[in-house]
């Protein structure tokens, strides 16, 4: 009889043998083997060639030991796909190249199924599929539509939201006919993940902290719950992600989520009981704290499993993506470590 | 009898005739009259020039019947008087020329007095008070120690805050060293802005919601609250400010600060109970909701008034400082409304 892996079995909430790892942006450029590839290929084509993709996905798998695979992808492919131009330059992160800017943009937004725009990450999804039969499960992704549409506005990153906040405020039409469309867009992309061989999903709101409660609730909870409803037809289970959103916890939990995924400003006890027990939890090691030294990292660690106390449907993580620089051996030992330190 | 100025009553949580408004940066880029000032001069040459610094911190009580004035400085003045280098990099931010890295350089850190060397922001303030004597009081202000150490050790503005977080890690005693070098150079550079007439003082921890309530209690709350002691010597009231601090507000209310200043984040009543009635509360409007449409504008400031539900202790401000571009006409009328709603 198959064994059900401790990724899925956590998010369930079922017992698990150890306390299941995995890292957001765990294949990328702390990883000599990836910043090789990259030497060959941008960001963009490895996204776009299911090859590179999944073997950019397998590399922290061999390197690390953790217990789940994320497909190698980005959240702004969407964008690219929906005709907006997506390029990365150097030193200044994502730039959206035809932002929208006023609603005639939104209704312009072509008509397009992500499963025919984005079937290369379905594809490279199956190819690791292939490549971990008896490996982790692999976790398909998309960013959720505030922080896709947050981009799509203001062009790329910022500090501020004016952009976006001021296209909500002015033109609330508008910002509801474009996130219906990402929803739209999200349900098709991530059916099609699934449809790869993805046993569970993720939605990164990484913006989502800039809004206030009462923000949230007018121009994101309605779409955020939307997504979730839908993402239940496909009988995988989700995990909803947002940075800085302490505020917003109950919030994301209403709108949808197995598990919800927290950053290292919440302590992992107080955000669970928050979010309430009837949910997974995943998180939430600073990923600075990767830079320090090993006692430190330990110590830190075991803070915080402590604050899980045990309890079934605890995924670890770090709060955020690992960052570049961070000592691949010491993001092994965290694996090692927590393993571990859990096994029961 | 001289009538306490609503600004200053509503710090001492006494019953004021109006709710006092004033604005973060309520000097700069948005306004003409600072524009064509800054053709002529850098930000640093009217910092450093009390006439004027002194002219533009008038210019928004000329224009707005704000209910304070706050001398115009730049909480990275200390860095520079410290021997680090300061300029302003066009469009990037401040850079700090010679970044702390290593323990070394916080032993190196020369032994100035901020009265001698940042005598200039005094003498401003001194003006400012004689051409408002029957005006607004003002407001004095340096960075919080985390903020000014986290310029100080990345060099300028950082979304990771990787090298600060690891020198406080890695290098303890010496971070702990350049915490207490710069409260003592704070407290002597409030005392002479203090000594210049300043009648109240803000510490802006803008960069702390980085932090977890961990690494807040362990190495930044005990420097903060030597500072807040230690400026109770000075007699005029505080006010402690930081941004995305949401998860940190309780740790900040006892480090001290007669008034805690809350970010857009945290709905005021909610931030005002968990800070404790016996402080008074400042804030806390997005300031990004100023580029919306009047009625938009004038429905939140109501629903924030209901929240402060006429307790006295609540000083009207934003979340954050004022953004370039803000339309000034409806910063003024924001100062009107306010006012008006509530006449008592």
């Amino acid at each position: 009889m198959a064994v059900t892996p401790p990724f899925l079995a956590a998010l369930r909430r079922e017992p698990t043998t150890h306390t299941p790892v995995w890292f957001m942006r765990q294949a990328g450029r702390y990883m000599a083997e990836y910043r090789a590839l990259r030497e060959r290929y941008s960001l963009l084509d490895i996204c776009a060639e299911p090859d590179l993709a999944a073997e950019v996905t397998l590399q922290p798998i061999r390197a690390l030991g953790v217990d789940a695979a994320i497909i190698f992808a980005d959240i702004l492919l969407p964008l690219d796909a929906l005709g907006l131009g997506l390029r990365f330059a150097q030193g200044e992160g994502p730039v959206i190249e035809r932002p929208i800017r006023a609603p005639a943009d939104v209704a312009a937004l072509p008509a397009v199924e992500a499963r025919e725009v984005l079937g290369n990450v379905g594809a490279a999804i199956a190819l690791v599929r292939a490549a971990l039969t008896d490996g982790p499960p692999v976790i398909g992704f998309a960013g959720a539509p505030f922080t896709v549409a947050s981009y799509a506005i203001e062009g790329g990153s910022t500090r501020q939201f004016i952009q976006v906040k001021r296209f909500m405020y002015e033109q609330p039409s508008a910002w509801h006919a474009l996130m219906e469309r990402l929803v739209e867009f999200s349900v098709g992309y991530l059916t099609s993940q699934v449809e790869g061989g993805a046993q569970a999903l993720q939605i990164f709101d990484s913006w989502v902290g800039v809004l206030d409660g009462a923000d949230y609730t007018s121009y994101v909870l309605p779409h955020q719950r939307v997504l979730f409803d839908r993402l239940r037809g496909l009988a995988v289970p989700t995990i909803h992600f947002g940075v800085g959103a302490a505020h917003l916890l109950q919030l994301q939990r209403d709108a949808g989520g197995d598990a919800i995924g927290l950053d290292w400003r919440t302590p992992l006890d107080e955000g669970w009981a928050i979010v309430g027990h009837d949910r997974a939890i995943q998180g939430n090691l600073d990923p600075v704290v990767l830079f320090a030294p090993w006692p430190e990292v330990e110590r830190r660690i075991d803070a915080m499993l402590d604050r899980a106390a045990g309890r079934p449907g605890h995924v670890f993580n770090l709060g955020h993506g690992i960052l570049p620089g961070t000592p691949v051996e010491t993001v092994r030992r965290v694996v090692e470590h927590v393993h571990a330190r859990t096994a029961r």
